[in-house]
């Protein structure tokens, strides 16, 4: 059969139409036989509206392509050569819970990390693993292309647990990629090499590389004296410490910010959780919003308000990906793919987010040199962390919860902690089968 | 020349009548010719007090040894066989002004460890190396037994930047050996061999042997249901997180509650701060009463009273320390050596705490098994907090001090930790000359 | 019941009387409640003579100790204290087999390394495991001391697959201990204290130290200039190449001129085999001498013959292991056990051999500094081999087989190794099923 | 100015034709300036004749670029782009002794590795760091291509001790890469991926990826069953051992028939030393001959003869890289780079020969897979080899010498390695003076 066939785990998302929109860019380069949307009967309603405005954007477009909408993963999956998973187990009413149990306990709030990185895996992986199960079945030469988040440990749980080819991806490489180039005054990116190494929403710039020289130290000079385009906007833009940057001769990722200054991040989540609302609750607004915007039946693009939520790029990359598999393309991109000695250091069969050279085989990664120690220190850290937690997710042993978030530097310890796991243990019953199972 | 001669640096210390009971109770195996105290001129008065003490203490044993006071350092070391050294640069008020900054800034105050730790290591480093440069000269082939705090960090610049024979001591596992009897109900410690394991401060007890099997399981069990003989007077005996024993399989030392439990700990040291006082000034009040006791020309023994003081055991352990050296008495004990290997995924050339054999050559340490991989990246990350504050106490370079404290997890990070790294540099401007040389 | 139940398996072996003099020797320290002698039929004969020899040992030294001869080993090894295995599999008719065989094709022959080791460990090894097998059901409490050859691979084999508690034993670091001793002039060897690490056969002195001093550098030039006490007879005592010694600063052990002479040993044995015979024949023409001895009926002692059997002072290790255990001596021997980090850049799960302190539980190994590069290769290498060797002799596969000997430096690679692979397990056919069993 | 400066030492190679129509086939994406031949007194005539037939071939194919001679080293190198280095040091007179004075001690004779490897590289090394020096300060910014052998020990040398950015370039891979294409049946060798890893003349290939499959099982197949086109002309094409390929699931490069085929390659070699002379000596007999028809006025194109030679495709393989590198072509290739981690277990600054992008900045390799524990321990074991080599090179320290030669599996050891390590000093007196200078 020629063209490609499509699977979209979590098609009710908001980010959507942006992988709709990434796919019509692609046409003649992405041969489509078949879009299929997958959610839950809780998503059933959202998936209709993406259906249809999908229809109406490949209408638009001039793309006859079949959009199939399903509650049934399995027909979805059967015979997929690329399945797109975006799935937020437990929906935002999960992701605000997390964060409102972690400010109750004076915790960061946060997505991927901390306690709440530890609900939303535990939460997650499962389901991750039970999809992965049923590719192996289904479509055992497709790739997996993960966006749901926590996007390394789902990723990493998917390697070591099935067969899969699976690559993680984030946003957030991409656009550091595109604030260096603007830093550079660079028309095309691929005018330079920038490589970064790490783990999910925990990677470094480790060299940015321009007509023989390491642009690293005047791009770390730029956004020490001038703004700093390399932040997502779902970050607060605050500046690094003096001492950072300098000390460490590497660009953090935005979301380091929640370890090198995790204090300005909870006071500042504090204040909001107490005025316009947690991350969380202002996403759900801004969703309800989309979907209101989603549904005028006069709308056949992505709409500009998409912009604003958060994740801008993700899907992109998504597409991007795609085709650089399908057409061989050979171009570096950042992807979580298995470590196999990249970071040394770091376990060989963990994920790590790298940057690599993109082939039909699927990514190769470019090797990384060794880590300063005390960065290292940290990766290790929180992989030990990200690795205890897929451990506890599956199994549901609360020992091994505790173990893990006691490495945690988000997480305050003590009796703090043991109240804080409770409460995420009780306050999930129906979302952490395994854990409910022990009692 | 037959006969030791001991130099104790930092004499005027309110401990020292306990060396002086420990060498008096050993005098049949370790014989001594010249006991010479030194201090500084602010200790003089102190150190007048003890020496007097002294040699009452001595003469009630029936010694006639010489005791000699001085401010010149460079006699007292001067073909010395023994260097104690027990000094507190700064003297308890730096402690308290440590404890007093730490606690402003929501961080937990302790002497060894955290921002204290940090503090006292920037006072105390470059005068260590100091007088490991004057024992070149002078006494190249005499031992030096350290427990200046940070013991750990101490005993590691020792190390690394002299060639001076040193050994690094801490009362905290001879207590937990101890508690450890009472709970085996053995009479003689040497019934059984203990290993531990770690940094300074930052052990575990690994191995409990005994009749060829392995009581650890035993002792983990009694301190999890009775009471737990394994803590220091100093430490709050708050229990153990339940799934820290049974997941770990291992006893941490009482320290470690300032990691597992920190924010106990910071609850009652905040709580201890606005009552009664921090440590630091209770034991500057406990150390008062002691030295009005201490100045009774009727007293010639260890008044009980020393007892509550915290630091108990030190100096039998240092005592015992010498005579297992000077007899080869390759007896186990408990101390900071260099690694070489005996704690995989540390530094060979780092300071580790150790059990060993000790011999006329020095300490022989024991092998220890591969720490499972949540404990070794703590032990990771603390030795490189530790060679970072190491490289900043000697260097006076902020940036380096900065990536010393972002890493400890006793440290919150962001604008709170600058602030509190500015004002620990401001508040003791005199002490720490190589961080106000830089400016 | 009191006293110990002791099991010597492969009891007809020449050895045996150094073993009973050791045990009678010690009866003070070793209360014995039975002596079982096991061996299989070919070996009844030998035992038959050596059990009469020890019964006239026994009574000539006043002791009424059960000597009980049997070919069922597991009536002997019920209940036991302390297993013996000291049994050679193939007799030493396989061992002269391995010998022409390696010679025929060019390489060095010898028992516990190169191609004839690997035969030796291929035709024990599954032994081995029976007995640890039946161990673990009648005497699980039981230590093993093995000094069935080769040594290190069979206790490793042990070690790694079955839960009994192993110590391996050999000879070697003992005379090297009693050289260094006869070099340094002591009266008694814990004077003294030496260090080895490394492999069986594959050891080297890591320090020598006594007064605080290494006199390694001493002994180094001691045997560069005059007579080398630290080879054992079996040894030809070829001086080290002249930029070993000064090159590495540590002592090979006598072994280890297989390696680093291994031209010189090789011409040594094929002149050797083609006139008195190899090693194996020169032996075997002595055990008949020695067994004519030992049947003489006025004989009550151990022989003075036996000393020039090669394997000296293995049984006075055996007892005074067993001693050290059983009166929990906290000496230092040097023995075969799990690696557990002792020796960096090892496996954690591989036996080594090194310096040890002898408790009631056991041998808790000495920490052992890193070794220089260049010796660690040699170490690593020789690892790999032995490993791959016990997986070939359990799995009886010939590409693994070739793996392991084509890593071998004694071993040429080529053609020739395919022959002599295919020699060693033709000539084998009985003693190695699991080579067989797979055609 | 416009256009690239080119340098060739070692200028009158018999190879440099090669280079010549590599650089014209590029013509149009490689502008060049200023081709300037460099060679020493010895090699002024054959420079001549390789000048004067450069003139005629670049004239050919109507290009007016000035080709310049020199025996001045540094007027070449002043303002230089690309330094190509392909001198022979001693000349093929030298590789003969090497050759000569291998096989008389019984050792194979070879110019990159064993006794030969090492001669070579202590002649070699003072030379190429001479070289790396006056680059540094007379064309900072220019890439050193070197395939000078023993090419891996040579830019080893150069890249840690000097800042020179060095490439090792060796025709084995390419070669290799060609043969899997033709087993493939690929028209263009971009149409898969070929992974190689490990050193010089001691690579394996780890992968072959083309559309999603690793065809490496299936290459394996194919050359076992068939003839094998991965073996250059001057490797004899031996069949590999059975057990090999099956064992490792790996592809070793020709040269590895070197250890794994020692023995069959040894009396190859004395065989063809006793016939029509070692390598050294066939090459030189065709290198005049080669000379006799360059110097033919009518010759304007590389002839054909050339690919008998054995170094083919190591030009091409030079102008290709000269070409990626001016062009960020982003293409994979086979280079001798610093490891920085790429492969695990090998020291971050040693040079390792792997697949990398190739980028205007350089070489980036490709991540590389754990190797097995057997192949990690030689390639471990040859590191530490050549890394005592490159220190013998330069201290001329016969310890240091020693030591690196008993390591290497190609050497025996014992007095013969004694008589073979001082007839190599002595034979190339005027040729290591850092060897001499000692004595």
């Amino acid at each position: 059969m020629t063209g490609l066939k499509i699977a979209i785990i979590g098609a009710g998302s908001s980010y959507t139409p942006e992988l709709i929109e990434g796919l019509i860019q692609r046409r003649h380069e992405l041969p489509l036989r078949e879009l299929w949307l997958v959610d839950i009967e809780d998503g059933r309603e959202k998936m209709a509206i993406i259906a249809d405005l999908t229809r109406r954007m490949l209408a638009r477009a001039g793309l006859t392509l079949p959009v199939l909408e399903t509650l049934n993963r399995r027909e979805a999956l059967l015979g997929a050569d690329f399945v797109c998973s975006q799935f937020r187990a437990g929906c935002l009413e999960a992701r605000i819970r997390d964060e409102r149990i972690s400010l109750r306990h004076g915790l960061i709030g946060q997505e991927t990390n901390g306690l709440g990185g530890f609900a939303n895996a535990c939460r997650t992986i499962p389901i991750a693993l039970a999809i992965a199960a049923e590719m192996e079945e289904l479509c055992p030469d497709a790739w997996l292309l993960n966006f749901t988040n926590p996007s390394g440990m789902v990723t990493e749980a998917v390697l070591r647990h099935s067969r899969v080819k699976a690559v993680g991806l984030c946003n957030v490489p991409v656009i550091m990629q595109k604030g260096v180039a603007q830093l550079l005054g660079c028309q095309r990116e691929s005018d330079f090499v920038m490589q970064v190494a790490g783990l999910n929403h925990f990677i470094f710039v480790r060299q940015i590389l321009q007509q023989g020289e390491d642009r690293l130290p005047q791009v770390i000079a730029q956004i020490t004296q001038g703004p700093d385009p390399l932040v997502p906007r779902n970050i607060p833009p605050f500046r690094w410490p003096q001492h950072l940057l300098t000390g460490l001769g590497m660009i953090p990722c935005a979301y380091l910010r929640y370890y090198y200054m995790s204090d300005d991040i909870l006071q500042q989540e504090l204040g909001e959780a107490n005025g316009e609302g947690t991350r969380g609750e202002v996403v759900k607004a801004l969703e309800q919003k989309l979907f209101e915007i989603y549904r005028d039946p006069d709308l056949a693009v992505k709409p500009k308000a998409l912009e604003g939520r958060g994740g801008q790029y993700y899907s992109e990359a998504a597409c991007e990906l795609m085709s650089a598999i399908y057409n061989d393309k050979r171009i570096i991109m950042h992807v979580n793919t298995r470590n196999q000695g990249t970071i040394a250091g770091l376990p060989d069969d963990c994920a790590v987010e790298v940057s690599a050279l993109i082939t039909r085989s699927g990514p190769l990664p470019l090797n990384v040199a060794p880590f300063p120690e005390d960065v290292l220190r940290l990766l290790q850290l929180m992989k030990s962390f990200e690795q205890l937690t897929i451990s506890a997710a599956i199994s549901g042993d609360r020992h091994t919860a505790w173990r893990a978030l006691v490495l945690n530097p988000l997480v305050r310890s003590g009796t703090v902690l043991e109240r804080a796991l409770d409460d995420v243990i009780e306050e999930n019953r129906d979302l952490l089968p395994a854990f409910h199972r022990q009692h």
